[in-house]
């Protein structure tokens, strides 16, 4: 709720135009839907400029698809992120145009086109096996409306594969960077770039990886400048910031 | 075993009432009933103002079952939690009377009425993933005699969603508070009220959270006073609690 | 800022008795104070009913002085945690009544009596060396306007200690219980009384104790139910708690 | 190979009755035994006055059936720990009287009687899901010969029922107490007898448990003199080392 | 080295005017000065648009002046971190235009003006004892040609003193956000805004904050999205993260 | 508070030579004895066999001398641990007999001689670091009424030198095995004897020692059976548990 | 990328032999093979002097047996650990020679004989369980060039056992070392010998053996030296790192 | 003792040339020298080809000194690690010729000249903080006999610094690589060389680098073959083993 906004509401209720009950009514009602097992946060867009996005992991298929149910009735694209294919199944019986990305666990349903900037994004992996979280940055950043150039298996032990890609990587305007083990990708490709490097750590790994936190304590005490990092395995909020960075 | 009935006995004894051998057994066999498996702590009603509770992880059906059916035999209301399907069935068929919750995983039983004060405790969910948790919350208050009411995904990414339910919150004697991830919403919520707030940590959640980890310590160190933590995951520990500070 | 004084100043606003511009502005000021180096929450004590409370550590002694000195312009008991005699020294040139506890670590200004209710608070410490902490959370619990029940080194290594002090203990509204090291007494007590319990894990100890975290991880599975846990060596937090519960 | 060993090889090598390379010979061969995949130790009932125990962990069922069938040519009582239904399988082939103990997860074999000493070993478990690691402990000293006397469900949030115990756990030369979440039991116990408790924390409970750290950091951070530590889980350590003392 | 001037150094080759060993050897030296206990990257301007900064910690003050002496050679702004009162004394000696920041812990020489973007950096602190870290990140983002608005004291215990700096908030481009305990601010600030928030976690606390460990988990695992983290009091990564970003 | 000493007092009462009260607070004098800031455990060696012991850290020597003035009243050896040059002098003022052992940080004062047993206690160090840890044992064994014998620097990098010494360890009935860093010489020493090893992590190391972390670690998994581990550098501990076995 | 073959194809250039945009693509082109999901190192033998090896956690069939396809065009020996029975049955299909060792889970192609050097590797483990991350160790050296001996379950409980091996051992130009739980093997092995112990911590275990961070903690502390470590189950790390101490 | 000189001793006392009780004597008197607080391991140079090296943290100066004194009465050069300026002063009043390295925190005392291989060893340090550890490293190689190049301050931020030495870096029989933070520089090292790579992770850093854990875990888990690790700052540990490969 903005300056603005506020200021227009007082001054409907000063000129006698909105009622002081309703004007409180229409303050709470605008902003979210309850559906008794979630309560969708309706202005986002108009808050933070994104629609809100489900985050599949620990609900239900039936509350998976009632939520998208909901927000069809709008006029937002819609991603769903750790999705599984029972939930999609679900989703497929009332909306067909749905699309499933089964690497980046992804439902992704386009309503209206989002004119692209002409700069893109990059999306760096360490490893093949960085990909279900890379895949699931690069769709949500081409759902935002972002151009997206993929770079795979491009690990600090052979850093040369890394060098062949270097003007393509210096041309994007914000570089993703996956990786897992030792998460050393981001410092080297920091070193080499005036544009802001999102670090994911993954999970990816066996042994004294413990699940992520070896790169993810590698990539947060990167020596590289202008470097930041999100959650392990957090696909989804790399593409989001990097489409908000490659939006400005 | 409080200074009055120890008195009472002592009384006994020294009026020749009680044989003094007599008196160390009848203090030894008031007190508990040994299952074999299992040693239940027949006077924590008198102790400590409430039944003993099952906790069923770790226990067979059959343990689970046997608890319930010695429990019967005495007067107060039996709640058993982290219950499973097969445990119900064991239990449904003594006892037909007995609720299986779901998604709380509880089994209840009442077997008497426990009127209920006139305030009310208020269960409020960060997100839709952590419902399982507050509905253990929720149940145990419940059976212990207390209203509650339940407002659920109002986490801190749309804290508006939260300022709709201020008044209702406001009016609660002491709320609960469930959150995995960053466990952000106690600190939210404990800087608005003047009641207690009992935060309850989930291990819902991926990365960085470790298994609830996250939460726990983000609830630990919260600069909102009047608030406290319980183990994570643990709906039951703050329902009982609640009820003890609601019925105060 | 609840429904109720929302409603009035709109309400002041419709009758044209205050300005758009000017409600705005109002809204602003009443609430906070900027020093530069710190913002007080002029409205906390409206809000969850008990004033800021100034946390030292970490602050420079004449930022710690700089905020009392603005905080005496209004009509409420001041308190100080974690405070160093220098801080104290400063505090005194221009409030003589200010008052130092040199093993609570606190300063307190009294500058009203708060009657407290008919029932008390019972500080239990395991052991000597948890005093500090006892007493932290002893001193907040008095200013806020609650009687206090000091009971000294009776951890669980000679249990019987406790048992001399439990009629005491049964009496309390609420028990604060803190404990280093294995951090085992608030389940002991827990398992004896039917009120709750704060436990608050010590920093005291060695070795596997790493800092409290041995006897917060106890404290948080500890197996007596109406237990919560604050944070390590969070007196003022448990005794804040406790007034608000024993004050309900 | 203890002093008098060595000296009488060497005394049998100057007298010419022994070759040299013989010798060397014999001082190998004498101590070990080759399977492939493993080296059975054979003079560790020599050494420490036990037979080798079979961990059954890790193994495959043909390893673990391979290391028994070498051991019945030996003249000692057979244990084998952490073993599954599917092992007991293919050892009872070839000795049908090989015993299953499908709590404790143990196969043993009792070749001979191992007459008891008069005191004897008391194994105190604080919740009903400690009891598989309990039984584990129990069996082992049973195998190598002690009395056992088991005591279960006393944990300390209903504390009279351990008291109820407090003569036959007083009477015991040793105490293992195995508990889970916040392992205060032991503290509770060694708090109240003069004789060594062994503390075996478990892995049962959730959430900031974490696999049983809380238990173990409790346990070695418990405040009663007398009381020692093993691994988590480990019933098989707690009993054997009982049993050693027991022996003494 | 780019494309583009491996190009043109291949042509000077190609064309004779450039002798292979002699190539070889400009390859080498135009990009970093060896110091002998430290080697300066020369290019990373040129690489990264940014020169390099001194970390003052585990350098000593004579290290530290002698970088920054061979710093002053070139025509670059010049920043050390980290750095101590002692270090500041033994650079005036030589360059009594450095300004030294108590505060921020910085020694800054400016040598070129660079005209800032009409855009600006927010700077946002959850409580005075995060100061140092903040300041460290706003000098940074200032000698690199950035305006930079600061907000103090705004931690979520009292979240309306955040209100009423939203509009501002809004208006900046990049926000930076620096928390100590649960390091909820981030979230909160995330959910409200369409920029980028880069979360700063101090090791501001005590207790279960673990040396800032609470904070960044809390951040991590944050559910605001557009949001990422950078190490635990990493001032100056923020304030040059923010700095790429707003000159984009 | 043993059954005998219940029977008899409630023999008395029944005879009308005890009143009830009289009994109550015989039952509460008896076995503490409150100084305000401690309340010693008058009755402990009548229920574990050994007086209380003063733990010095977190105390003040004011604290440490007013409990060993009292304590002095009694008939007991007394022990005080973790104690600093400080207190040993305020103690010497009243009490010259005081002995106080550097090394082990130690202050003991003889009352009475206690006969030794036959057997022994052997007390191998792996390195010169860990001799304080070991000492404290050491001397808490002897005072406890038992002979010690010290074998020091005999870690498992030049394991011969504890073969030189295997002679006099198998003699020993109980052995302390005092490491830091890996902690393998419990593991090496329990694979060797047939007696009970307690292992003592120390927090002697560095890296990845993490406190002594790495040593506790490495002993509780130790693969040697009979043994068990007390707390890191809690030489008081392992002491007194030798000396309980080997008086067994 | 080394200076004489740089020096090479600046000298064609010059010569006019090889077109700048030539030389441009073939330093590019030969380096490395994009496939989509990966990105072959192709000169990692010239670099490094081993070929590429393929990891397959994490990696679906397809993937694998695409990457092993492509590099069958090549004249290298191949090596795939932690594979799949699934992947090999992929692999079969084109490649009948391919070899797969189920306890080391690895495919293995010999394209062509590495002659060994005289000298031998020894794998050492301490446990059964242990046995394979040895035999990925060992099948790792040996697709390699490099005769390997065996020895298994010599562990430091039953120390004898390891004795036996000493002078096999001794004649080993590197030992690797594979145990878990406390990982007490390689500080014993590096006291013996004076030749590089390459320790592997595994995860075989339970308790606080933690997934292998206990073995991995004792390791790195080891008083021993000439010992390094790996990755906790990183067999083919050893094996890799042995032969490249081997074939010096 | 190794089978050589087992069979010697076994052929004299058969040839009545040597006593039984004086072998034994002489096995046990050879190898080591007691001084009270130490045990000299006098043959270890025999065993493992170097003289046993002293430890001084944890040691006081007068133990270091004492040491020192014993070790020159024997033939090899002796080395100190972890050494205080006052240690030194203690070895200079006996020992003139002792030399004392303040960076590496070394004493060193050169008895013989031990001729070097042809091959050298590289140091190669990520930032001029990691400049001690790796001087503790160089300083240990060279008085075990081995030329050393050092290499500093070549972090991966600007990796082209790397690079211009890349051809020194190959030349080198073992490389040892000294880097904190996120540790990343043995990662891309051991992707361009063909030799042993031993990595040596600091302390040196703040925040999420723990103490040096973030460097560990990376350099555990670095993707980059022929790399192992030793303990956090353990130059010394590194310096050993490189020699000892060096010297194979």
């Amino acid at each position: 709720m903005n300056n603005e906004s506020l200021s227009k509401l007082l001054t409907e209720v000063k000129a006698g135009k909105l009622d002081v009950s309703e004007a409180l009514k229409q303050l709470r009602e605008l902003a979210s839907k309850e559906l008794g097992y979630a309560t969708i946060d309706n202005n986002r867009e108009l808050r933070t400029g994104y629609p809100e996005v489900i985050f599949g992991q620990g609900k239900t298929p039936d509350q998976v698809a009632g939520i998208i149910r909901y927000m069809l009735t709008q006029d937002n694209n819609i991603l769903a992120t750790r999705v599984t294919g029972e939930m999609y199944e679900k989703v497929r019986e009332f909306c067909p145009d749905a699309l499933y990305n089964e690497t980046a666990r992804t439902i992704s349903i386009r309503k209206k086109q989002i004119p692209p900037p002409p700069t893109f994004i990059a999306v760096i992996t360490a490893g093949t096996s960085d990909l279900p979280v890379a895949e699931e940055a690069a769709v949500t950043a081409e759902i935002f409306g972002n151009r997206v150039e993929r770079i795979v298996d491009v690990g600090v032990a052979g850093i040369h594969r890394l060098y062949n890609k270097i003007d393509l990587i210096r041309q994007a305007r914000v570089n993703i960077v996956v990786a897992g083990m030792e998460g050393a990708l981001p410092s080297v490709v920091g070193g080499m770039v005036d544009k802001p490097v999102i670090a994911v750590p993954t999970s990816v790994g066996y042994g004294a990886n413990f699940g992520g936190l070896s790169a993810l304590l590698g990539m947060l005490t990167s020596c590289a400048s202008g470097t930041s990092v999100v959650n392990i395995d957090n696909g989804f909020g790399a593409g989001f910031l990097a489409s908000m960075i490659n939006r400005l």
